[in-house]
Protein backbone atom coordinates (compact mmCIF):
# COMPACT_ATOMS: atom_id res chain seq x y z
CA UNK A 1 0.00 0.00 0.00
CA UNK A 2 1.16 3.35 -0.90
CA UNK A 3 -0.68 6.23 0.83
CA UNK A 4 -0.06 9.54 -0.50
CA UNK A 5 -1.22 12.37 1.95
CA UNK A 6 -1.43 16.13 0.73
CA UNK A 7 -1.81 19.18 3.07
CA UNK A 8 -2.60 22.64 1.80
CA UNK A 9 -2.13 25.91 2.87
CA UNK A 10 -3.67 28.92 0.95
CA UNK A 11 -2.77 32.05 0.36
CA UNK A 12 -6.45 33.18 1.48
CA UNK A 13 -7.85 30.50 3.79
CA UNK A 14 -10.76 31.94 4.62
CA UNK A 15 -11.97 32.47 1.33
CA UNK A 16 -15.01 30.39 0.22
CA UNK A 17 -14.49 30.77 -3.84
CA UNK A 18 -10.69 29.59 -3.28
CA UNK A 19 -11.77 26.61 -0.88
CA UNK A 20 -14.61 25.68 -3.42
CA UNK A 21 -12.02 26.08 -6.81
CA UNK A 22 -9.55 23.88 -5.11
CA UNK A 23 -12.38 21.03 -3.87
CA UNK A 24 -13.81 21.42 -7.42
CA UNK A 25 -10.07 20.46 -8.57
CA UNK A 26 -9.49 17.73 -6.81
CA UNK A 27 -12.37 15.97 -7.33
CA UNK A 28 -11.25 16.12 -10.68
CA UNK A 29 -8.18 14.00 -10.18
CA UNK A 30 -10.64 10.82 -8.93
CA UNK A 31 -11.08 10.35 -12.62
CA UNK A 32 -7.31 8.91 -12.44
CA UNK A 33 -7.47 5.11 -12.78
CA UNK A 34 -4.51 4.03 -10.37
CA UNK A 35 -6.26 5.98 -7.54
CA UNK A 36 -7.99 3.46 -5.16
CA UNK A 37 -9.29 5.42 -2.17
CA UNK A 38 -9.24 9.16 -1.70
CA UNK A 39 -10.39 11.42 0.72
CA UNK A 40 -10.79 15.57 0.36
CA UNK A 41 -10.29 16.60 4.18
CA UNK A 42 -10.75 19.64 6.03
CA UNK A 43 -9.44 19.49 9.84
CA UNK A 44 -11.37 18.05 12.63
CA UNK A 45 -12.61 19.73 15.58
CA UNK A 46 -9.78 18.17 17.56
CA UNK A 47 -7.63 20.41 19.30
CA UNK A 48 -4.93 18.54 21.50
CA UNK A 49 -1.11 20.14 21.43
CA UNK A 50 0.01 18.11 18.92
CA UNK A 51 -2.89 18.42 16.62
CA UNK A 52 -1.72 20.79 13.31
CA UNK A 53 -5.18 21.97 12.29
CA UNK A 54 -3.63 25.03 10.59
CA UNK A 55 -3.81 23.46 7.01
CA UNK A 56 -6.87 24.69 4.66
CA UNK A 57 -8.01 21.36 3.13
CA UNK A 58 -6.34 18.07 2.75
CA UNK A 59 -5.99 14.93 -0.13
CA UNK A 60 -5.31 11.74 0.76
CA UNK A 61 -4.55 8.63 -1.86
CA UNK A 62 -3.88 4.88 -1.39
CA UNK A 63 -2.34 3.29 -4.66
CA UNK A 64 -1.37 -0.21 -4.58
CA UNK A 65 2.27 0.99 -4.88
CA UNK A 66 4.52 3.67 -6.17
CA UNK A 67 4.45 2.68 -9.69
CA UNK A 68 0.79 3.65 -9.59
CA UNK A 69 1.28 6.75 -7.55
CA UNK A 70 4.07 7.46 -10.07
CA UNK A 71 1.08 7.32 -12.61
CA UNK A 72 -0.98 9.67 -11.57
CA UNK A 73 1.77 11.80 -11.26
CA UNK A 74 2.37 12.54 -14.29
CA UNK A 75 -1.12 12.12 -16.00
CA UNK A 76 -2.65 14.82 -18.24
CA UNK A 77 -5.33 15.53 -15.24
CA UNK A 78 -3.19 16.05 -12.30
CA UNK A 79 -0.58 18.33 -14.49
CA UNK A 80 -3.81 20.13 -15.66
CA UNK A 81 -4.95 20.55 -11.89
CA UNK A 82 -1.53 21.96 -10.76
CA UNK A 83 -1.84 24.52 -13.37
CA UNK A 84 -4.88 25.67 -12.64
CA UNK A 85 -5.05 25.60 -8.56
CA UNK A 86 -1.40 26.10 -7.72
CA UNK A 87 -2.34 29.97 -7.54
CA UNK A 88 -4.22 28.99 -4.75
CA UNK A 89 -1.98 27.72 -2.21
CA UNK A 90 0.83 29.33 0.03
CA UNK A 91 2.31 25.97 1.19
CA UNK A 92 1.89 22.15 0.42
CA UNK A 93 3.42 19.57 2.61
CA UNK A 94 3.45 15.74 1.26
CA UNK A 95 3.85 12.85 2.98
CA UNK A 96 3.81 9.78 1.08
CA UNK A 97 4.27 6.05 3.03
CA UNK A 98 4.73 3.15 2.40
CA UNK A 99 4.08 -0.15 5.10
CA UNK A 100 5.93 -0.49 7.58
CA UNK B 1 -15.66 9.72 7.45
CA UNK B 2 -12.76 10.68 10.24
CA UNK B 3 -8.95 10.21 8.87
CA UNK B 4 -5.94 10.41 11.86
CA UNK B 5 -2.86 10.64 10.61
CA UNK B 6 0.49 10.63 13.27
CA UNK B 7 3.94 11.33 11.86
CA UNK B 8 6.60 10.34 14.75
CA UNK B 9 9.85 11.55 14.50
CA UNK B 10 12.17 9.94 17.19
CA UNK B 11 14.69 10.45 19.47
CA UNK B 12 16.87 7.76 18.00
CA UNK B 13 16.30 7.76 14.43
CA UNK B 14 18.11 5.21 12.65
CA UNK B 15 17.87 2.71 15.76
CA UNK B 16 16.31 -0.46 14.55
CA UNK B 17 15.19 -1.42 18.21
CA UNK B 18 13.41 2.01 18.94
CA UNK B 19 11.62 1.31 15.15
CA UNK B 20 11.15 -2.46 16.46
CA UNK B 21 9.41 -1.04 19.38
CA UNK B 22 7.00 1.44 18.11
CA UNK B 23 6.09 -0.45 15.33
CA UNK B 24 4.82 -3.08 18.00
CA UNK B 25 3.26 -0.37 19.82
CA UNK B 26 1.31 0.74 16.99
CA UNK B 27 -0.02 -2.87 16.05
CA UNK B 28 -1.42 -3.43 19.73
CA UNK B 29 -3.78 -0.39 18.92
CA UNK B 30 -5.58 -2.37 15.75
CA UNK B 31 -7.66 -4.44 18.74
CA UNK B 32 -9.45 -0.94 19.32
CA UNK B 33 -13.49 -1.84 18.13
CA UNK B 34 -13.46 1.42 16.61
CA UNK B 35 -10.58 1.89 13.92
CA UNK B 36 -12.13 1.04 10.49
CA UNK B 37 -8.86 0.90 8.54
CA UNK B 38 -5.11 1.58 9.85
CA UNK B 39 -1.78 1.61 7.97
CA UNK B 40 1.77 1.73 9.38
CA UNK B 41 4.27 3.41 7.13
CA UNK B 42 7.43 4.47 6.98
CA UNK B 43 8.65 7.23 4.12
CA UNK B 44 8.41 6.29 0.20
CA UNK B 45 11.12 6.74 -2.07
CA UNK B 46 9.78 9.74 -3.62
CA UNK B 47 11.60 12.70 -3.40
CA UNK B 48 9.91 15.72 -4.76
CA UNK B 49 10.72 19.00 -2.76
CA UNK B 50 7.54 19.52 -1.16
CA UNK B 51 7.70 16.20 -0.07
CA UNK B 52 8.51 15.95 3.81
CA UNK B 53 10.03 12.56 4.24
CA UNK B 54 12.24 13.54 7.44
CA UNK B 55 9.88 11.45 10.16
CA UNK B 56 10.44 7.80 10.78
CA UNK B 57 6.96 5.94 11.18
CA UNK B 58 3.42 7.06 10.27
CA UNK B 59 0.21 5.38 11.77
CA UNK B 60 -3.24 6.62 9.32
CA UNK B 61 -6.67 5.36 11.14
CA UNK B 62 -9.39 5.70 9.66
CA UNK B 63 -13.02 6.34 12.08
CA UNK B 64 -16.39 6.58 10.97
CA UNK B 65 -16.57 9.67 12.47
CA UNK B 66 -15.34 11.78 15.60
CA UNK B 67 -17.16 9.81 18.26
CA UNK B 68 -15.18 6.55 17.80
CA UNK B 69 -11.75 8.34 17.45
CA UNK B 70 -12.85 9.88 20.64
CA UNK B 71 -13.10 6.14 21.98
CA UNK B 72 -9.87 5.39 20.25
CA UNK B 73 -8.26 8.28 22.21
CA UNK B 74 -9.55 7.15 25.89
CA UNK B 75 -9.38 3.62 25.15
CA UNK B 76 -6.92 2.11 28.13
CA UNK B 77 -4.52 0.34 25.15
CA UNK B 78 -4.16 3.78 24.00
CA UNK B 79 -3.03 4.95 26.92
CA UNK B 80 -0.83 2.16 27.58
CA UNK B 81 0.68 2.64 23.96
CA UNK B 82 1.28 6.24 24.93
CA UNK B 83 3.03 5.30 28.22
CA UNK B 84 5.08 2.78 26.99
CA UNK B 85 6.11 4.56 23.69
CA UNK B 86 6.29 7.50 24.06
CA UNK B 87 10.22 8.08 25.54
CA UNK B 88 10.72 7.35 22.12
CA UNK B 89 10.14 10.16 19.61
CA UNK B 90 11.14 13.53 20.12
CA UNK B 91 8.39 14.96 18.06
CA UNK B 92 4.67 13.81 16.81
CA UNK B 93 2.79 15.80 14.49
CA UNK B 94 -1.42 15.22 14.13
CA UNK B 95 -3.63 16.31 11.08
CA UNK B 96 -7.00 14.69 11.97
CA UNK B 97 -9.80 15.64 8.53
CA UNK B 98 -12.93 15.03 8.63
CA UNK B 99 -14.89 15.12 4.87
CA UNK B 100 -14.91 18.66 3.34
Amino acid sequence: MFIHHVYFWLKNPGNAADLAQLKKGLQTLTAIETIGMYHIGSPANTTREVIDRSYAMSWMLVFDNLEDEEIYQHHPIHKKFVEDCKHLWEKVIVYDSVDE
